[in-house]
């Protein structure tokens, strides 16, 4: 029987975090899921486990990693000193897509954010990630924003 | 002489910093500039003052405050493990535009996004604001990402 749950992930989850970030028409140029695992992975996760305001979280089913996203708190001045929850690297191992826990990862993250005193959840997405697009709709997203970057 | 500087922002600033975000036709219903000050923008000032991944920031001229921007540092796995800078709430108070002031303020966020180590700077903005997306362009940020929000 399939026993999935969704908990803060540990230092021995970075690797199959990793792997799916990279399993991914985007993440494949840009990720090292080679073993053994960079070093970088795991400095930034130490950074990540260390700060109040940042849950790296995983989807679990039994032993095995299925899915993954980070939520970054961020409190500002903007909307009267409004706390945001902002969502990242979202991703569902690639076997395990078509079953709904997208869905579920995304609910728990929205409560999560509420929990946490939140306004707004945020977040973007590339502009070719046309079912991701889909997806955000359904849960109700508004894509009211365009979303830029500068490579340093 | 008009002696323009960029540095942290302090309690005392969180005033004109309110009053910008309110001064903008989307900022305008959603922020309270009333004296007093809203208590929850003294909280939500004290919360990012004390975090070491925020940096809220203002330009001066003499006493006077002109522009504002936060940057948030955020470490990932993405990207090899990469910290990004994250600019929100950027203004520059309607009397001193088009001097080249909001520029300044960028060029001086992203030297600080580099000097922190970031490989990529990120911002969102709202789809309605054209000049601010001409700005964007002009800088060197490419509009590859779709921005969502779901109000909580």
């Amino acid at each position: 029987m399939s026993i999935i749950s969704i908990r803060r992930a540990r230092e021995a989850d970075v690797a199959a975090i990793v792997a799916m970030l990279a399993d991914d028409e985007l993440g494949r140029a840009r990720e090292d899921a080679g073993t053994p695992l960079a070093q970088a992975y795991l400095d930034a996760f130490a950074q990540i486990d260390a700060d109040p305001n940042q849950l790296l979280a995983v989807m679990t089913d039994g032993d095995d990693v299925i899915g993954t996203l980070q939520i970054s708190f961020l409190t500002g001045l903007s909307l009267r000193g409004a706390r945001r929850g902002q969502i990242e690297a979202v991703r569902v191992a690639a076997h395990r897509r078509s079953e709904g826990l997208g869905q579920r990862l995304f609910e728990w993250a929205i409560e999560t954010c509420r929990e946490r005193g939140c306004r707004v959840a945020q977040l973007t997405t590339d502009k070719t990630r046309l079912d991701a697009h889909r997806f955000y709709d359904r849960l109700g997203f508004k894509a009211s924003h365009v979303g830029y970057k500068l490579q340093l």
